[in-house]
């Protein structure tokens, strides 16, 4: 065991602060890494607030790492000392069910095990994210990244990016497609950049006519402002497939009106309650269907970084120190970020 | 034109009484049918009380309809005098369309145009259903009828047989999957016949271990009975596929969590608003989907029929005489009907 210095929440109340975590001592397959930048998601502050009733503390969040090799286990085949690896939102998983052995260990019938604000398996030792120094995990649960990108912009794709990607890809987006992101903020500038990469005519679907034009600039097509009630009839029926990144429960009938016969609308960013309830003849005059998705496996979650690497994708970000972290907090609920938040983790060794 | 004798209702608040109503002469590809039967739906309830805001009287309701052909135009081809044909929800469509050019003539761009409850294309004439002696369809919306099968209880097969059978081929359920019903009714019930002639293993999931016992006799391979909250723990994550027949809004949580990962719920009946509100985390948490689906294409109508001759299925009934379709409309809102009723139009036409 060592310790590593970290940042984290002591309580729901209480602001992240300078704290200490144990990592193992990495075993025969462990990766042990320096970690260089974390991404600040939406979902961290969710749960350092305990907003989900779920939180663990102290909690020290941070699910979107890249870092480099430092330590690698005996038995470690994928990385050596010196490369560049990153971590998403899970750090374990039972392995053995039919999700884990289809490498959809996010669905795990036993749960993945979280990269913060869970438990390590088998043990009653708590996790802890990546704002901190170091972390290790298992060589599975370790993504390998292309030496061409930004790094920095690469921390935010082991989440906002794998959420967005995995959906679009299961749910064959390609040319000839219509397909419309909901909402611009850290999912939906990714779904933005991946929709276009995937070859579909992309629409931004936003409420704020300013954010509209940053869509174009990142890539979509057009934009429709969902607050124009003109505008959303014109495209009534117009849309193959829906990619939702609103974080929160709302009112999902105006935009299954877009969707053509057949349509999907696939959810990934709303856990809570879909109010005003959608009504079931949206869903039956024309066979249309919502779905839900969850982040992605570790093989398609590489999959995400290599076709990051070949297209030139990463994610917009703005830098901050880890002593800004709950400012950003606050900037985050007013959704003043374009578009996410990340840690430079120097300002953690060096404090 | 001529007039024929029907049943209608004069408004929301009025029962329904012996009415005339005119039916065009037939045109060149027009089949007139002397109807023999016609099955009571619960949608002939709704709309006859105008519980979906939308109705238009008088109406004569009635959109499960077998009889005999007694006139077919010149240029008709499936049909000669005396064969037998049948009639469900729709009876025009605009046929250029996508859908339409699909064979989906019930997702029609353009609005389907239904047996009743409505106006015939490009005319302010009401349309008129099967509680009627006589009707006038063009062939194209006009089905054929294996002569092998019972033909009283083949009418329901016009509705409650195509909204069944249409999903579960859509989403192809077949051998190796568990398949759930939900609801036995009109619908559940010939849900659980198609499930089972398809080789799915079928669950009837109902609140009335009462009618539990007679899905088994219908062939259902077991009953869960969703009041009984150990039982719905016991079956989270069993099932492939679920048809949920519930004619109205409802809280769907429970049920998606019976749905194994990339599990799909279709719902067939419940045109309101699903409350309590599902939440998004049901969705989310195994890629789950809720999906809608409306009746069924006349060419799927014609392969349902041929599909019910070839495994001998038709539905159970409870015969009627015409005077008696008030007192049924009353039973109907009891769920005091097992499971379909059916009116003996010679009663009509005796009257």
């Amino acid at each position: 065991m060592f310790k590593v210095k970290a940042y984290a929440a002591q309580s729901a109340t209480s602001p992240l602060a300078p704290f200490s975590v144990e990592r193992r001592d990495p075993g025969p397959h462990d990766v042990q890494i320096d970690i260089l930048y974390c991404g600040v998601c939406h979902s961290d502050l969710h749960q350092a607030r305990n907003d989900w009733s779920n939180s663990l503390y102290p909690m020290a969040p941070g699910h979107e790492i890249v870092g480099r090799v430092v330590k690698a286990g005996a038995h470690v085949t994928k990385f050596k000392v010196g490369d560049l690896a990153a971590v998403g939102c899970m750090v374990d998983s039972c392995r053995r069910c039919e999700p884990c052995e289809a490498d959809l260990e996010q669905y795990c019938a036993e749960g993945c095990t979280l990269t913060y604000n869970d438990r390590e398996r088998g043990s009653d030792k708590l996790t802890f994210g990546g704002y901190s120094e170091q972390i290790v995990v298992e060589q599975r649960f370790v993504a390998k990244v292309p030496e061409n990108l930004d790094l920095k912009a690469v921390a935010p794709l082991l989440c906002a990016g794998i959420t967005t990607y995995s959906p679009l890809r299961h749910w064959q987006v390609g040319p000839g497609q219509r397909v419309g992101i909901i909402g611009l903020g850290g999912l939906g500038h990714m779904g933005v950049k991946f929709a276009k990469a995937l070859g579909a005519r992309v629409t931004m679907i936003t409420t704020s006519p300013e954010k509209g034009k940053d869509a174009l600039r990142l890539g979509a097509d057009e934009v429709l402002v969902s607050r124009d009630e003109a505008a959303m009839t014109k495209h009534r029926g117009a849309f193959d497939f829906l990619l939702n990144t609103i974080p929160v429960g709302h009112d999902v009938n105006p935009y299954l009106s877009l969707l053509k016969l057949d349509g999907t609308m696939v959810l990934v960013g709303a856990l809570t309650a879909l109010e005003p309830p959608p009504m079931g003849a949206n869903l039956i005059g024309g066979r249309k269907r919502i779905a839900g998705s969850l982040i992605g496996g570790m093989a398609e979650t590489q999959e995400m970084l290599d076709f990051c690497g070949k297209h030139n994708i990463v994610s917009d970000v703005e830098m901050i120190r880890i002593d800004e972290v709950n400012e950003a907090y606050e900037r985050l609920l007013k959704n003043d970020v374009r578009y996410r938040f990340v840690i430079d983790m120097e300002s953690l060794k060096a404090a």
